[in-house]
């Protein structure tokens, strides 16, 4: 019953396999190897277009990256102010950048509200030289509450950034939760509503350690500086072929969709499970987080079963699955909720 | 005849092995878990002293992240000239610590000279504010050219430092390499000698991408901050045990030092081949590495023959075996050489 | 009737006078001089204090200066979300702390309101390594918003930043103004209510150019570092005596609260003319800043009529008095609003 | 017989004249007033071009915000060995970057070596990302050693950098000296020699705080984010006029070359009296600082006179003459010597 996160899970054996079968003799270093072009191409297949990909083993690295390629230090980048990269990163977005600023947006469920962003984008003035304009919005989907864009709701929000001369990044961490319950496509929920660089997390989803900077469109230019980035910030994994093995490994046949189906599917379980038993699900339940107001005395109850789990800012807890989720730790959680 | 790099070798499998191991049941996430507490244990035995550790899957980060808990932005670190730090990681240093600068030094085979060393320790004045004083000796060993330190080298050096006031940093991307060939243990090339903080590689030497910053002493009080700029970095990698799970495969029935004798071994026969043929060595062949000047034509047979190496600033070229470097790679390369 | 800025105003001929007195001889450079050390006795005096104090040409220096001496690159900085550091100063904290971050509390009139203050702090843990702890708390006196804290107000604030283990910086750009309103002693509004470091403003009360930094009791032993950042800044002028001449000029037979007198005497001046005519106070008038809501069609009037003032975000319009403001732009805005 | 330093001499009166002149009235802040408009007329005639400019009241300031728009925070700037910014800002270069790295090269008298220049611009690779590419040029004239480059000399090296893809920066602190030595005019010194942007220095002589970084040609294009870094860097004093009136004054009636030629004369004559006296000059006199290599028993022999002046790392002394040193002082020097 470890619900604490979907990091606390292993890595999936296929993912490992793949590893294991890409330690077969030299290979060239930082990149220019075969399993990272194959990775490439795998991505380009399954995001229906050509694009440029930067590995990394970190999702704050691969955030904070894709923002430092996109904002000057001078600059500031628009995003939730309960998204990841302002609340559980340590400020690598400032440093990363050199020292831009986030500015922080409301909305319900972690989704940036649109007349806010609206606002924001109207009051800012990139010419005025003593308040620190905008240059990035940045979404996260499935955003901290669980909750999922459909491609449409990205897209009018890339469309108003895009006016207003931002770039689009989209924290993909989960991606794969959102594209399972949304029945969206990936191009359709990213360059094709408007995101122009995308971190791609495999990580939380059965990859040892593997998440995917993706540049679209004109974005692609910053491809060089990208690297460089990387490179200084030891980003630029000597071995790289065990990143790639990992990302093709997971997109192949589907594997990635497959576990993520898993871990809604958990999810959906769980949430059943404590709505049956009184609690209030705080959040829509779009992907493998739930976001749960339980009744007095529920959570020492779950903790004293065995449970995992945290107690979150707002109030709720939040309970999360992954692909390794077994039905029998659902049943568990339901039975200590009934009895 | 691949001898371009030893990052160009693929893992060792008993290292790939332990990565599938650790692949059962959840487990903490962020080094908080029964792999890293092991592999913590394993490197206290090795070292033999209690320390403290954060494992990265960089060399560069290692390196840049020991640096910044040791010098402030408006300070300096003494190196080498040619040090990995000056030149190969792409201002990592300057990044990491915010804009701190490194101050070279002179020495033959890239040992730092001692009494270029000393005059510059004299000359520092860190009341006087208009100049950069220097707060870190930032050693390598195996140096960049190959050749090794022996402890008294090392705490030659550290001593100097220590009394002006530094810090002493260790860049031990090849450490095994240099133990093996100087015969010292572990603790008598780094704490026992003066060193503060150690960049520990394994990457080179056998792992899929593990790297050790370990603490020794004093040093240890910066651990927490250690650990901030790790995390700020995106050098906290959720599903930390496999990285240290390949650690402790590493250290286990002394792999590493057997991997680094294996890798030696096969450039002393390397050597010895360039030496027939005419080739003058560069640098003492101390480990895994060999600089040799070729005699006119000899580059251009080589790499018409297969071999894999890379032509160097000095006039030489640079021919790396590892742990991988098979006998039959050697005796195709003498060949080559005598025919 | 220019009421577009206190900066707007020329310098104070007094002040000047002691530039042009200062221009005799040779000096030490640097501050090394006998102009600065007689200023640092002035302050002394006028805060019932030993103290240390740099001097620079900037107030976003001196606020971004003070900021980084007390708050690491990977921390936080509390302040209110109108705050001079937030708005106006184009990223200067983050820039001088190497990627800190604001961190924004709401409140009445550019109040910090206590019980969010004392809520933020509750929920600041250093200890936990993935989210921004904060470790400075910085108060404006004048607020934005033209309000002044009574010493009492700051004492409340510093006690609850100090429990926290938070240090205590003052925004005091228009401290005079404050002074002078409340009737407070420098040094009951500043140390002896727990400001740790204060920036002393003297640019928009009649200087051509100089703002103090000075640090209070514990925090003087952060003076070495903060030299070393102002030389690395571009602040330490080698003629420090034509800055220091001026703060001495400033405060010789309170120059300086005279001046904030008058400049108060205007805003309460126009402040009264405003109400008269219908507009409606948006804040206190505290100091020499009048903000207020304007009936339709008097801001074209007043534009029309030559009058300068800026709209605010808040609705408002803010009208801005110095001790250059005459009566008669007092009397002459009266009219056109009468008229 | 002060001869420490030409940041020793006080202001000249013309220009603390035109600064009392500048305190009339009100006028818009932050280099929107009408001085500020005329200074930049008066250096557009004075270098014969159109031109934008910034002021800042520190050398440190304007050397490196020059640089900080030049050169990315992943790059690196040549410059000599000595230079002042690598001697002597404190790491301003880094702090202002962002982190850019200064990668010096060798010459006699702190010029340039043309061929040192030419080998470290063959092996610059920006396409190789493990180092760190140059992107800038930093040339001094005067240079560290009181040498002046002559137009054709910044030229050669000015080619050979545009030819390699790098911009190209002076520090001219004392530019006037050189090109009163020199015989050049402002023009053939700077733009017509290939200068991108010019740190142009008045406070050394006869200014209380007042240098110009001048944007040519192209580098106009990034005359805003200039702005931005100034503003960011606490270098937009909002009181400019007091910056601009004095830029004003030291061009009119070439007063600037006049106190210039003045300090090159007590130059001459105190070099005079150093051979006479058989000490050995270390570099030409080409301005207004000595470098001697004195007897022994002189320097003792000098202080105990009262004379100021600093031992240099080189084991020379240097002398600096100022727009205000007396002929008086030169005699009493010589006969001290002489005695």
């Amino acid at each position: 019953m470890n619900f604490s996160s979907d990091t606390a899970a292993p890595a999936h054996p296929a993912i490992l396999e793949a590893m294991v079968n890409a330690a077969h003799g030299p290979a060239r270093s930082y990149g220019a190897d075969p399993w990272t072009a194959a990775a490439r191409e795998a991505l380009c297949k399954t995001f229906e277009t050509d694009l440029d990909v930067w590995f990394t083993s970190s999702g704050t690295a691969a955030n904070a990256l894709a923002l430092s390629i996109l904002c000057p230090p001078h600059g500031a980048i628009l995003c939730h102010e309960e998204a990841h990269i302002e609340r559980d990163e340590r400020g690598a977005p400032e440093f990363f950048t050199g020292g831009a600023r986030l500015s922080l947006l409301p909305g319900a469920h972690a989704r940036i509200d649109l007349s806010a962003l609206t606002r924001r984008l109207a009051a800012n003035d990139p010419s005025f030289i003593h308040e620190t304009p905008v240059h990035v919005l940045s979404l996260s989907n499935l955003t901290e509450c669980g909750a999922a864009y459909r491609p449409f709701e990205i897209k009018e929000r890339a469309e108003l950034a895009h006016e207003a001369g931002l770039a689009v990044h989209l924290d993909g961490a989960r991606l794969a939760n959102a594209l399972v319950s949304t029945g969206a496509s990936p191009a359709e929920m990213t360059w094709r509503a408007g995101v122009d660089v995308l971190s791609f997390g495999a990580t939380k989803n059965g990859a040892v350690g593997c998440e995917a900077i993706i540049l679209f469109g004109a974005a692609r230019q910053r491809f060089h500086e990208l690297k460089v980035r990387a490179k200084r910030a030891g980003h630029m994994p000597p071995k790289m072929r065990f990143l790639a093995a990992q990302m093709s490994a997971y997109l192949k046949d589907n594997l990635w969709l497959d576990l993520a189906r898993r871990a809604n599917t958990s999810a959906a379980g769980l949430a059943a499970a404590l709505t049956r038993s009184g609690a209030e699900l705080a959040h829509p339940v779009d992907g493998n987080e739930v976001f749960a107001m339980l009744p007095p005395g529920v959570a020492p109850r779950l903790s004293a079963a065995g449970a995992g789990f945290y107690p979150w800012p707002s109030g709720s807890h939040r309970f999360v699955c992954s692909w390794a989720t077994e039905q029998s730790e659902i049943d568990a959680f339901a039975a200590t909720l009934a009895g």
